[in-house]
């Protein structure tokens, strides 16, 4: 596809036709990441559980299918000055690689306490790492400083519409390798932190899989979403801003695109706590040989968690990200096998 | 596909033929697993590395494709007595799962020191397990007695047209997904016990990837299959039985059907020890997000241990099985790392 000369308007909602663009833009550059079914697990649940296994992306996590979607958009008189971006970890990674496939330079701002293979994953693709401090400092007046000082692009996490229609794509792979299996999905259970994932799939299921429900997963105690959903209204950040292992579902607050879009197409939120993303992760090993970051495995640890509510419907469950740190990992499965 | 009203002739290598309605049979009941790539582990190894994540196929190995390949085949009239295999394993859950899905009863004769999560997998399957002595006593004497015994239908592991014509599918799929991405294959590294899984694959690229050089992957004093393809004559079985981690690659020889295929399609042969098998278990973990077993990892340990071998060359490497005890993928994350 060829580059834009003007850039689209990225501050509101993709449109359908914007998120078709996005899989035709992303063909044959992102993993066509495979939709799995193990029926062992789905008859103990009591549920038809389908894990779309978005932690087999490049970089690790659905990250990479937004930033490349969206920087693919940056016109070409404006490359030269690269990319900035904010990240816990899975938006770096996959803003990284999204540059190295564009030939651009990336500054990526993370917290100073992300994961160490995070940071180191950045650095190897290629990435200049800038660390802040995640609960004193805003990563987005950083982000905002650093972009206005290299004259580059800033490149955010989720309140972008050229991010969601990227973001989008998992939702559209969804709904077509459900079909292709002769599944009608009911629910699709997808992770939320700023939203990005959540609201581009609710928006591609609408467009392919309609009479599906989204709902989020959340962290216990980070569960914004839900509280935004029940209420109907964008609630208040979360109280607190670390004391989870899902590092990448840490964002204060639902983003504003992203909340516009989900108010009407998303809920109940369901939330699962430390513990129970460790058995997801181990039951991602056992059961589909998959290595899940707990945040990445948070919608799974919340099927597993409440699969009462869910008893007999087909559900679709996003297994985001896996880029764990392997001690982290060895010891989650040591513990929770 | 009708159920054929004759048992075809699985004595012989299958026909080019038989391996393309193979793939039409397993069409959509399969997984057809992705073909993965991490460019910044292709860099660091000089050579672009492909892996077929074929550990995300039901029952976590490739051997689901060859026992339904072989089991669809089984005329109607033959099927209450059920099926009878021996296996150290991942082809016990590939039978098993087979059978259930086909509706049939499957007994299965698994080594008393299988991993006990194949064990329990392959029950959990709906499979009736019997264990013998691994060392002292012969599988297939108590396979062939079995089966007599049960009226049933004996699924060998490797030694069949049938079976192989179904593993060869995953090298029919390797070869379209590396043209998908525009890649032309000089190599194909695959694991190798009593062939199989190489054998098929070596039969598919030939009629799909011609050029591609076919090498077999063992563990280091389970090499028989590289001695055999130097030699150009099968050699003497291992000498030891044990004494490997890679649980799923222990048959004494290749079988005499594999043999046949491969004697004139494959080598020279590569070996790789437990620790290289558990550094490529690490490496799956960080580049691919991939839970691999042992005996899955191998081939991978061959293409890093031999990286220099393979110096600018595109190389798919089948990553065949991810049936690992949670305890010891663990210690080997947590140790080689």
């Amino acid at each position: 596809m060829s580059t834009p000369e003007t850039t689209p308007d990225f501050t509101r909602p993709p449109t359908a036709a914007e998120i078709r663009a996005a899989a035709a833009r992303l063909a044959g550059r992102v993993v066509r990441t495979p939709l799995l079914e193990s029926p062992e697990l789905s008859e103990q649940l009591g549920f038809r559980l389908l894990l779309k296994a978005e932690c087999l992306q490049r970089a690790g996590a659905f990250k990479f299918r937004g930033a490349l979607n969206r920087m693919d958009q940056i016109p070409a008189d404006q490359r030269a000055g690269g990319v900035v971006a904010f990240s816990s970890g899975n938006h770096a990674q996959g803003v990284a690689a999204a540059a190295k496939a564009l030939s651009m330079p990336a500054v990526i701002v993370m917290p100073a306490d992300a994961p160490a293979v995070k940071l180191a994953a950045t650095r190897a693709l290629g990435g200049e790492v800038v660390t802040y401090d995640r609960v004193r400092e805003d990563r987005e007046a950083i982000g905002a400083a650093l972009a206005a000082e290299h004259g580059a692009a800033l490149v955010k996490p989720f309140d972008d519409g050229g991010v969601i229609a990227g973001q989008a794509t998992v939702g559209l792979e969804i709904a077509a390798q459900a079909a292709e299996i002769g599944a009608r999905l009911d629910t699709a259970l997808i992770c939320c932190s700023g939203g990005g994932l959540a609201a581009g799939i609710a928006l591609a299921l609408e467009m392919d899989a309609p009479g599906a429900r989204v709902r989020t997963a959340e962290p216990t105690g980070f569960d914004d979403a839900a509280r935004s959903l029940a209420a109907g209204r964008l609630e208040e950040p979360n109280a607190q801003l670390d004391g989870s292992i899902c590092d990448a579902l840490l964002a204060p607050q639902l983003g504003r695109i992203p909340w516009e879009i989900l108010r009407d197409r998303a809920g109940p939120g369901l939330s699962a706590d430390d513990d129970a993303a460790r058995r997801a992760m181990a039951a991602a090993l056992r059961h589909f040989r998959l290595v899940l970051e707990p945040g990445g495995a948070i919608a799974l640890a919340c099927a597993l968690t409440h699969a009462a509510q869910l008893r007999g419907q087909t559900v679709a469950v996003v297994a985001s990200g896996g880029n764990v740190d392997p001690l982290v990992y060895a010891d989650a499965i040591a513990r929770f096998s």
